[in-house]
């Protein structure tokens, strides 16, 4: 029975005993701090309505992108895992117990990994089972998390006080007129922060099927009576200061490549109206987008969002799947990017502002030590993305706290970021940081490089000062 | 004297106590499976004749370019290491005994190399050397090693069952006849398989010097009466059943880039024409060989061959070496590699096709936690080749495991390849493999990320299920 | 008080204990050999006229873009820390001790960094102070050091003597008389040598603002009476020989790029031509550049000079900073490099030529094992240049070693190169590498991959051998 391991107080820490008792030392200063979630994938309305989660499946396995492209990759086609696109006529989801019963059978291939690692931590910590999964036991372990599910101390708003949140971020459709955000902020009773986050992408990226008619939905609702390209410009700041007024702190950005480019307004015009009137080259688009990083990040210095940019990964790589089952579902891939010059107009003019803050995410963990550190240790606008997506796993994360911390530092970096929609992962994904940035900080006082006393302040502003500070909360 | 090390029972574990210990403990469960040697570069004909090995600096040195490199590194030019290429007129190898002294000469220049590993380790197990060579003792190992190759013990045969190899390929031009394969498979007091691999390289890259020629050949001796690219193609499908036929399970690739492309029959046969003609320009040439990855994954998925690509080497880098010894001489360097985009076109069709398999390799290992873990942890069809040819070593096989579970599991990888020419490297090559594997997973047992029975399962998945798995054994 | 930290024996080796007491004891064996620096950039005339040093301030702040850069990037604009450059008109810098107390205010940001490691060890070892720095003890620490440095041991020869360095190689302009360098040979009182460097950059880069009229000065110094690109390669031919003739063992090469390019001669006096009446084109730069590499190569094989080369570096990446503080202010930026195709031109002629020494350098870590690595395992003339810049810190040293060893042992390096201005902390800088060495060898006998005796000999090798033979001292 590997329940054990779950519950063993150093799990993650590292091996050596001189080290992990440092470690635990360590851990133990941060370990009940309040969770800060700068940057996720729940949905406000979950927290607002507070309705209660549904079956095991549909909470843990179908929706989550990490979970099902490993059982695909097994050979279990997706059709038996998660519901097809509501594109797709007439479909069906898959019966909930039957999907569990695959991800039961699959749950060997998630040793090792970190999805395997946040999942067996809830099992253990969320829902109290005490042995781990198995396909023997399918039935057994659907049956105990559904009664728990239906528990009242499982409904979101007693799991959000319960996990010891004080701030999750949300990501927001721009027209989005955060109702749920208002409501949750209005509750006397609650006393989390839900806040939204403006995310564009769709409304900025001309490659985007839905761009043109986002575009005119948007003049529509926030241009002032503007219209062209002008109207958009000032559709975008409207919108943006819609959002700080209901607590937005930052602003996303996925996009393709880090590329900025300050156009002037007329050219900017130009290629606008030539993609309004579908006429634009793929080497307009190109131009677009990274015009418009340029002009999210003016707005920015302006309105004080902060700018986080998640670029380097190759959406939909599987058109037939793409096609079936829509975005986000396991076959977006990384490639290899370049920050240094391609995120260098934009610092031109924006990367001393004041009070101007551009959080660099990267896929690509080359760009940790040879572009990101440095670009963070000169300019004070830059900050570290924490390792996210694929990176954001106890190895991955020690790695990049090697490769960036002998240049850059501990200061420069966003603090973690969960970066889920998978809202009983929460607690388990922020807790295997703050072991990783013990296991880190312990073995740096073990090499005589920083003292413990030291060691006790910064492990507390890792965790807990760094997204404050960096997120402006 | 440095003669103990090789013996260390110890040896390659982690130094932490407590992690060599349930190192110790997983070794121990696969340190006696047989070898599954399933991608290689040793001839058949040497296991089916049983000729006794040459002398030690023909088995052990000449032949070697992992040894030859480094020793012309340090400035001994390489006609007193190894024979010029034939083309070479009149020309004559160096003395074996000379090339020995040369040998043991350099040997302190492979401390801390994947080749010293092995060297060492076949000087103890295989050739029971009680210490370690030197410069001063170069006659007498010469001699010791001569001795011992004279014994009949052994020859070829008795080394393979010695050595406990239950499988190996070998790697094959495509109009070999395969005999030597065949009197192997039906010689009843020969128990091991060898099996041929499937290896067009010479006969899909228009700009090999012997292209056209091999076509010719490749048409006229398997093209059914057909001519041109249909020719072609039906050539390529026949002799890639007579090497089904012939126990052949896998196809391998070397090429320059990972790209693919998927062109119409009519663009593909004018390029072929113009190819023929000798008009292809270099833009031509890579779209046909793009053009022919896809082609040969068309045709896995029909007859069932494991696809292996092997991308990303700059061959024969200084031109004088390779005029006078010709290819495979120690000055094949590899550049960065882009999977993400360039294996897309083959993926977008073959990528979810029942029982393919494909295994991807690279000696650029950025792409591992980049590219290759995520492909592999979404495509049913896609394995993580093992680290390979520089990266075939200790510290790069870590690297390579810590790169790559955390996103895709143990389950997607292709198991140990050794890929060498050198036989009697061979038991060393997968020892230290295991070693490692080994060594990574008490890591993750003492980080309590891993339990010990899980751990007791997987060492012997990734030893012996894996490559099985993988290549259809 | 973190005081301890710096004077801990144990600093910066394992923390396992049984590899730390062997890298303890292979530590001990050459803690106390000489200093070889071959590569750096103190000022010779430092150390001829022996002046005493100024304030804390003016010595290991101001002027260290390592240490500038960090403070910068906390909101510290440039201003308060540095001089402003001369071309900015009434100019003045700012107050020292001001100064000093914006760095020891930002002290804690150094927890972690390299720079940090090597203030502190100099703090403690060379100034010896008894606690850590602060904001609250800034005048306090400043006034401690002020007076250090007005005591008669605190003179540049006296430290240069109880640093125990023997060789210190400066870097100096084509143009440079050398007469510093003269003098501190031809004084029988100074036992050390103080080496030039021939450092060309700004005589070959066209793109250089000073280009032109550099080429003008360099002519007219040494042309021989020659004119255009004859008069050039004579004059560059004629400086190198003088040079060597003051003692210089090496060229070195700060380039964009490790492109090389082999043009015929007409081919590059057009180049030139071009270039010098302003109508070089981008791509002309580009070329003339590489071309010039390879004719320093061909110079450095006629006339024994090592010839280095620092490429990779996006100078001066944020503008309105070198405006108003000019180059070497903490704004150089990494990019990704590729040096297998680009520096096959050179090697190509000069790859195996006699004693040629080429020591490859690079601020993309992925180079290391996948190109540096098998370049300087086969051709003689290369080495591998020691983790340099961003790179040159304890966790970077230890991926550099595991990443280039397996293939291309320890023979291959350059040996440990400080590149620093900052002469009081060369002690540090040396210490903290044999640390790291220490360190690495240690896990390797550790894992029982290297003999301790074989490790004994090769810890003095890879210290004390590798710098005298690859630099030819």
């Amino acid at each position: 029975m590997s329940q054990s391991i779950a519950a063993n107080p150093n799990r993650l820490l590292p091996a050596d005993p001189g080290t992990r008792s440092i470690a635990r030392d360590l851990l133990q200063r941060v370990q009940d701090l309040p969770i800060i979630s700068p940057h996720g994938h729940v949905d406000a309305a979950v927290i607002e309505r507070n309705t209660p989660f549904p079956d095991p499946a549909a909470l843990l396995v179908s929706p989550d992108h990490y979970v099902t492209r490993l059982i695909h990759a097994s050979g279990v086609p997706l059709d038996r895992l998660r519901q097809p696109a509501a594109s797709e006529a007439g479909s069906e989801g898959p019966d909930s117990r039957a999907v569990w019963r695959e991800f039961c059978k699959a749950w060997p291939l998630f040793e090792g990994t970190a999805s395997g690692y946040w999942l067996r931590t809830q099992f253990s910590s969320v829902f109290g089972l005490d042995r781990d999964i198995s396909a023997e036991t399918a039935d057994a372990s659907y049956d105990a998390i559904s009664a728990k599910l239906l528990e009242p101390g499982f409904r979101p708003r007693q799991l959000f006080k319960d996990f010891n949140i004080e701030v999750l971020a949300t990501t927001d459709d721009p027209l989005d007129d955060l109702a749920s955000h208002r409501a949750i902020a209005e509750d006397p009773t609650f006393h989390g922060r839900v806040l939204p986050t403006f995310r564009p992408d769709a409304y900025l990226n001309i490659a985007h099927p839905a761009w043109s008619a986002n575009v005119d939905r948007l003049i529509a609702a926030a241009g002032d009576g503007g219209t062209g390209y002008a109207g958009y410009l000032t559709a975008l700041e409207n919108r943006r200061r819609y959002f700080v007024e209901h607590g937005a702190v930052s602003a996303d950005h996925g996009v393709r490549t880090p590329a900025t480019l300050k156009l002037d307004d007329a050219d900017a015009a130009r290629l606008f109206d030539r993609a309004r009137s579908g006429e634009a080259t793929a080497q307009d688009r190109d131009a677009f987008e990274a015009h418009m990083m340029y002009q999210m990040a003016r707005m920015s210095v302006a309105d004080g969002l902060v700018m986080t940019i998640h670029p380097g990964s190759y959406r939909n790589h599987h058109e037939q799947t793409f096609e079936k089952f829509g975005p986000d579902t396991g076959h977006d891939i990384p490639f290899a990017v370049n920050y240094t010059e391609a995120i260098r107009p934009l610092l031109q003019d924006f990367g001393t502002a004041e009070d101007f803050h551009l959080v660099l995410f990267t896929l690509d963990e080359t760009v940790f030590s040879r572009e990101l550190a440095p670009l963070a240790g000169f300019y004070p606008s830059v900050y570290l993305g924490a390792p996210w997506w694929f990176l954001d796993a106890p190895d991955a994360m020690l790695r990049f706290r090697s490769a960036v911390t002998e240049t850059a530092g501990f200061s420069r970096s966003s603090g973690f970021i969960d970066d889920t929609r998978a809202f009983c992962s929460i607690p388990a994904r922020h807790d295997a940081s703050r072991r990783i940035e013990a296991s880190f900080l312990a073995r740096l006082v073990a090499e005589h490089r920083v003292s413990e006393e030291r060691a006790h302040e910064l492990i507390v502003d890792i965790v807990d000062g760094s997204p404050r500070r960096v997120f402006k909360l």
